[in-house]
């Protein structure tokens, strides 16, 4: 699948088989989570690879938008290191460029990824830090589920003309 | 190019040939930053697309880390509209996702692009608000120059296994 039709053709997917993931292609998708551009390339990012089935119905137990985290098999925790990157909107800014290119990877081997944020709600960012004991200097911006899917979703085309200005506001 | 590939070889290119991009390229480029997921849907990505060399020159001589832009020819001017997306944290990752699928468009399209960052740098996002008259409401979180690359890089990898964590933190 080239780029832009992977980018044209992704949804998210919040329906899965069950059925469990294979670690190449974790790592094939966390490959890609590092790859993203950083500001001034501090590369602030930090990854946890959440598979036990205990934690993932912790974690869907507890945010409410992770409910379809156990069925999935797999969410990995994006998370920014403060001390390597000390401004907020830069560490959310390279957390999500990274995670971009984790659900591009992850439909391009045929699996079903969407993204459930955690930062900046302080509620679901805290259930997080609790249950995987993150220290105090992480931030953690959002979950990547990532399961096989048991849907299928058309493309959507998203493509807005009103919010193209041309060389002013 | 598939998508891994893409993600795996794409770099940051600030040096450019000067020849002028053609509107079919950057309507693709646009096309792949819309199709970026945002949350809860809100889609709040607005987009200013630069050519005018007086413009990006302007923008070069007031922004340290735009010295680029007059060269690339095009500066996409990614903002975020806050009447639509309220959590700046949100609204800085959603405009980032859509950054990251316009990089990654550029790279599969052989043009060079990288990302100049605004928000949250005051100083800067103040400049471009200044010189495009970008209302109160809307935050430019990046700038997107692309044009024709003048410099060929070698793909780099990133990976760091100490920055995966099993299970917990």
């Amino acid at each position: 699948m080239n780029v832009i039709e992977a980018i044209n053709t992704r949804r998210s997917i919040r329906q899965y088989t069950g059925e469990v993931i294979n670690d190449k292609h974790i790592d094939i998708i966390l490959r890609a989570g590092f790859q993203a551009p950083s500001a001034h390339n501090f590369q602030p990012q930090e990854y946890i690879v959440v598979k036990e089935s205990e934690t993932l119905e912790l974690i869907a137990k507890r945010h409410k938008y992770a409910k379809a985290l156990p069925l999935a098999g797999c969410g990995i925790v994006v998370c920014g290191d403060t001390t390597k990157e000390s401004r907020e909107g830069s560490l959310i800014a390279d957390c999500s460029a990274s995670i971009q290119n984790m659900l591009l990877a992850a439909h391009e081997l045929n699996l079903g990824a969407v993204w459930i944020g955690l930062h900046p709600v302080k509620e679901f960012s805290e259930i997080i830090s609790e249950i995987l004991d993150i220290p105090e200097h992480i931030i953690p911006i959002a979950i990547v589920a990532i399961g096989h899917p048991n849907v299928k979703k058309e493309a959507i085309d998203r493509y807005n003309e009103e919010k193209i200005h041309k060389e002013k506001w």
